[in-house]
């Protein structure tokens, strides 16, 4: 397999440096400040890595962001905390006594050092409403990074997943999305889901100019400030933004119906309240009759979903789902978000 | 480090697109479009990626198949579901109202938007024989993946392995394989193992043209499919397949031990039972004598392997265990594979 | 997004060699033999692979070893024995019947079939004091191994991390190391940690011909053989080390302070008892007065640190603090290794 002969083998093995010379010691030294004086020049020619931190589990993030950092040439690695590495602090002037071993801090000044720029997924926390919807995690994150941080969804947004509905409503609709009738429709799912997604596609639809309809029960408004932003953005194109606690009300005449589950903002005071709240709404799922009441209307969602809960069978595996192609625009939103950062 | 300074680094940084001007935004939908509509041409120009989705745990085909992948000049992105990712459910039309928050129809139809190809892992349930033995699960992936997946060991089969085996076997006997004595040799293991390999080694050593005997236990016997096959596949070289359940005649003039644990098909219906009945053939175990027994033959074993219960020290780390040579032909294998199912 | 049709896609899969034509299965033999017969031709051409093996936590050294190879155009593959492997036993002439399904040597020969060199973490015990000494672990890995070995931290020695330090220091001092004064200051920190990181520091310090100071309570003495090797390693260029138990003298006229935490020895005999002693030395913690007291100095440390509990807020944040360039020259350091392990 190698062309290693037993004595060059033993030769290059390094278990500690008082087995190898003052001369090897020395040169070594040497060759390392040599690397450093010589990175800024030879930082344009070597293909980048970037560092992917994964706080909360994913599979279509993960796999497609490595494939779109391939397709750029660079070398991806994905570090899952908690999983091989150290879990993080995140509050400033805490006294690390307890279990956690390493400052966000100086973790991302560290990743920073290593790679061309980082991808961090960051999940709401569900408990903070005004940390959540300020960000205050990932503006920690941004603060302590000295390369580009790409955001893999944080509590508040996900804009690789904005952009790859927006390319992808833009492909359908040949460039006319403007106008058309786009519908935000919450499901029932057994957990409260953050509000990053349904926050993103709300404010993509109204960017594309999309005449956009929010359909969810009572209780399950979305936030203030996210809402003014989307109408600021809505009558932008002289369009509005609806809301309604009837889901087939919202159907009709649909061209794209983007199913999503969110959990109602009462988790952040109540969770049980939430709970019982969301269980009396089993009925906000996407079904073949709810669909046959749109404009030949597409159907979106981000996945994952869970099928016969959030959309049945036969809307999944039927001709108005384009789910699969929505997850591949992952993959080109996210080169074209790449390639951009890279300047 | 980096050539980026403090501004350039914050213009770069990606949290949410309401921070991005409209120009911005509307030129990064367009990036995005184009990026689709310029893959195919494209295709051909970039090294691929190939997705490796280990369901179960793996160390020498997940090493094997990366080093494999970048051979060829490919990116290898490992999947461990449930590390990092979500759990799949396999059923069809269920209610996906507990724990499994995707269907691994969404997963493997995602995937193969990412990747040029897949590798899957995914073992034998061990409690449904007719599923193992039909390949229902590895049969649902294929199905739904709309790019070649490669298996790395399913329920019933480890083509990676047989592969590999073979190819040390052709390359060991200088091409004559055919007529030499090749014993697959049960041997005693704490757990309950499943059959892939074993079925494949029998497959590929008949069809190779050996003269292959099964040694066993009363109550081991493999599938009478697979079994039916390798006859089928002797006789079309001449050959037989003999079935015995002592070691020691089974050993006598063979040129290859192919020693592995298997679980009873008895583990389908009484585990308890099969444990019972395992636990008294501790005896079957790889020896000193018993390789003295044999014609100068090579011992074989696709690892992990418990050193002193399946197979004793001295034969491991005697002139006689060919098993790093075997594993090294993983590799060699998994590059003839890749390489075949890039085209 | 691939030029697959499904045809072309099914004759692709790989799920069970029978399902493949005699010619087909031969062709590929032969291919698999092919491979193994080129591959010293063709080693010397192809970008290599590192196989990377943590078997205890890390982020920066798993990052920055990751990077590293990038920049050499090598592949890095990253595994965690336990998470998507199995465990390994390391003992040599033991029976396998309890739950670790692989032993150590068969895992390291395997891995430098697939790699052309591999780096591994393999920590301190903490409970068999001469097994770490003479890192017993790490040198089974080594005798085990047919490619190069770089150790990412053993039981007592950090080499990469050693190289990094004297190429920051290197640097830093521009090349005039010799004579200054530097000071290995113990902290308090609420586990018993390994002694890997202040063996390679104190030895590095030394061997650049640096003027040291051990500062450490009574109790916390490090192991005799490093003291005499790092005294013999000062007296080459006419330097001494010192010791001493109070933490403001030795910071006195200090040009560098390298704040690191270790267990005392007694942890190997009385784990209880040195813990009732270690808390008894919360006051050994890093802060801004101690720092004034230094001639200027900068404060090192490989971090993961814990702030305000080892180090202070206002040194981690202040003009002394090198930390982030530190973890930086791992990078350069280890690029400096990799490449001369490559030849």
């Amino acid at each position: 397999m190698h062309t290693w002969d037993g004595a060059a083998v033993r030769s290059r093995h390094l278990l500690a440096w008082h087995e190898r010379s003052n001369q090897d010691w020395e040169r070594m030294v040497l060759d390392t400040v040599a690397e450093y004086q010589g990175k800024k020049q030879r930082a344009a020619e070597r293909r980048g890595s970037i560092g992917l931190v994964f706080l909360n589990p994913s599979l279509r993030t993960l796999t497609s962001m490595e494939a779109a950092a391939v397709r750029l040439n660079m070398h991806p690695t994905t570090i899952i905390p908690g999983q091989g590495t150290w879990s993080f602090e995140w509050r400033d002037g805490v006294v690390m006594n307890a279990d956690r071993a390493e400052h966000i801090r100086e973790a991302v000044g560290v990743l920073s050092r290593y790679f061309r720029m980082l991808g961090v997924r960051s999940f709401a926390s569900g408990t903070d409403y005004a940390a959540d919807r300020d960000e205050t995690r990932f503006r920690t994150i941004l603060d302590a990074a000295t390369v580009p941080v790409i955001s893999l969804e944080s509590a508040f947004y996900h804009p690789c997943q904005a952009l790859a509905d927006a390319g992808m409503l833009h492909h359908r609709f040949k460039g006319a999305t403007a106008g058309r009738k786009f519908v935000l429709a919450w499901a029932y799912h057994p957990k409260a889901l953050p509000m990053a997604v349904p926050n993103s596609a709300l404010l993509m639809a109204t960017r594309m100019g999309m005449n956009v309809t929010v359909a969810r029960p009572e209780g399950f408004s979305l936030d203030p400030g996210i809402m003014e932003r989307a109408r600021m953005y809505a009558s932008g194109h002289g369009q509005s933004v609806t809301e309604t606690t009837s889901l087939g009300t919202a159907a009709k005449d649909a061209e794209v119906i983007y199913a999503k589950s969110w959990g109602a903002p009462l988790r952040y005071r109540d969770p049980e309240a939430e709970a019982q709240l969301r269980e009396r709404h089993k009925q906000w799922r996407i079904t073949e009759p709810l669909m046959a009441h749109t404009s030949r209307g597409v159907l979106m969602h981000c996945l994952p979903v869970r099928r016969n809960v959030v959309i049945d069978d036969a809307v999944m595996d039927g001709p108005q789902a384009v789910h699969l192609l929505q997850a591949e625009f992952r993959l080109h939103a996210q080169v074209a978000i790449l390639a951009r950062a890279l300047g």
